[in-house]
């Protein structure tokens, strides 16, 4: 059974939340104190028309962190294995935020808006209260804060018709991972070539909340002959994908090597990030995440406590945080934590899920990958 | 309309949510990325019950952050303007948590542990990260981290009946905002004089999730014949009782004097705390948190936004962030941000609910004070 979700304040709504109301949203999580919708018709028919249409999706509860000042790389960089050295003004990356000791406190996208300015466009924890923390520890000249922007997705193939339309030709040359500056209604807006899910897309940064719904009915407009709808992102497309969920596939208790992610740990960051010299020193890491299939009748609920994985013998091997039955893969797709003589493609597992136990088998890579 | 909630790792279960679900838990809402239990039987039922009986709360969403080694009380001590000097190992500080601008970041229970040991149990943010980056960026000798430790409220007036006979009559002499050592099937546990309701209890402080199960049944059994129940933090008594929630009714934009919470600001703390100088340089606060009567049919939904007071001439002069209506009082019951020329007792406002305009009175005091 799903929970009731109480109103609140602390919850906060977003200033899309009246939108995907009318849009018809049947259930939310909640992801940085705010409402994130996860579906709206069924995790099924919504993947299948992210994969062929265009679907709008409000993700405002990828809160901003700004990061303004001087000191603004520098800090940054103070929380990240991944090297900055080079990132231009117009770049999205990618960051596994780390502590002390390597273990992970986020996996944001940090957009570099200027030298000295960034948004950090966070996973779920306050990461906000880090990097102040940070920055009035080593005494920093920065300005941090949250403002006020929240993100809006156009995810799917026909992305780029859709804004097009909405925004003009040259807005659909953004390369992957670029963004450029949009106005709207007279503001200021950010648009990114960017968003989690692998059907391709933008992600607006919508400065000023009294945009929400004109901006919403703006890209409907749009779409209106695309099949545009209302979506969000999807339980089984980011699996077939290998999105990682920051708090379920991944937390403080891992390291960016055992999140699959050790391409982003560069040792030139050994003297500026906090955490890269302990990552170093830890030598060969032993589980990492891999995707599992698993055997048997579509499994329609997810885990909401890991699940156990063990060899053929029963002993553990490790566990599994996201699992999902997959329309286009015809398999019930995972992602596990894997001990590393267990994670080769191929190795035969099993995984005790809360009705029954399960033959399971290490993929090569992620579906749809 | 309530939301439905999906399931995730990410919004944890906690270590009694089999136990709430049996008990006939009907909504949720999420703390720190928990599920903390709204409701029961309906928000005035279980306000009544609370206030003749017993009730087991799963505060298990208050998570700890466990600080540990000499320099853990300097460490506290940034993050808040009350004066922590006197604090002796057996006592509970309720301690506003304030930036070096004196924005509230979190309005915690500070359990001392020992000379070098806290827990610090929260409201609802990732105060962790804070402390973590100021831990870092000061190069303090302390660990911080979040422990498997998981808060259960003993709450009512027959709460000292019960816990004499689950855990002897010992306990029941333990002062308000006092703790002591409480073993439990071996494990070593705290209870704590204290509680988010103003009906009396304890705070179990739960050392060991696996524990979780057996505690919850031993305070059943032993309530048996005291009418006890299962109950939650309750939306209609704790404004009665003027109980801040962090999040609605005072956030980052709000400093401790406008939360009413200037008695914990103390100038002795100006070297010591980051925020106090800021605090004493910002002079006359314009705002503050007041109790709030709104006339009327009772208001049954919460705001999900602030709601604006506007002075007779319809001028804007405030907020209310909390509303319930109370049957112990006989009228709506809120909480309200409201501007210095409008907060003295007496005063009469209008408010603008979702549904109406409405006459409003500030309270001299919170109802049950």
């Amino acid at each position: 059974m799903n929970h009731l979700l109480t109103k609140s304040i602390r919850v906060r709504q977003s200033p899309f939340t009246s939108k995907v109301e009318e849009a018809g949203v049947k259930a939310f999580t909640v992801y940085n104190r705010m409402l994130l919708p996860a579906v709206f018709e069924s995790l099924a028919d919504d993947a299948a028309h992210l994969k062929r249409a265009v679907q709008i999706w409000d993700v405002a509860g990828e809160r901003q962190v700004e990061i303004i000042g001087p000191d603004a790389t520098r800090l940054i960089q103070m929380s990240t294995p991944r090297d900055l050295a080079r990132m231009k003004d117009d770049q999205c990356y990618y960051i596994p935020v780390v502590d002390h000791e390597g273990g992970m406190l986020n996996d944001p996208v940090a957009l570099r808006l200027a030298e000295d300015r960034y948004w950090v466009s966070l996973a779920d924890s306050d990461l906000l209260l880090y990097y102040k923390g940070l920055a009035l520890g080593f005494g920093l000249d920065v300005k941090v804060f949250e403002p006020d922007v929240s993100p809006l997705a156009i995810q799917g193939p026909k992305s780029d018709a859709l804004i097009a339309r909405a925004f003009g030709e040259e807005v659909t040359k953004l390369r992957f991972f670029r963004h450029m500056p949009l106005q709207f209604e007279g503001a200021d807006m950010v648009i990114a070539r960017s968003g989690w899910s692998l059907q391709g897309g933008f992600e607006i940064y919508m400065n000023g909340s009294e945009h929400g719904p004109a901006l919403w009915d703006c890209l409907f407009e749009a779409g209106k002959d695309l099949d545009v709808r209302a979506g969000c992102p999807n339980g089984v497309e980011r699996i077939e994908g290998g999105l990682l969920s920051y708090g379920s596939d991944m937390d403080q208790s891992h390291t960016p090597f055992e999140a699959g992610l050790g391409k982003y740990v560069h040792a030139s960051t050994k003297d500026h990030c906090l955490g890269t010299a302990a990552l170093l020193a830890q030598g060969a890491h032993k589980r990492e995440i891999r995707p599992v299939a698993i055997e048997g009748a579509p499994l329609l609920a997810a885990p909401v406590t890991r699940w156990p994985l063990m060899n053929k013998a029963g002993e553990p091997v490790g566990s599994i945080s996201s699992c999902a039955y997959s329309e286009s893969f015809k398999t019930n797709v995972a992602i596990g934590m894997v001990a590393r003589a267990y994670w080769d493609a191929g190795t035969a597992l099993q995984v005790q899920t809360p009705d029954d136990l399960r033959d399971a088998k290490i993929e090569e890579k992620f579906w749809a990958r």
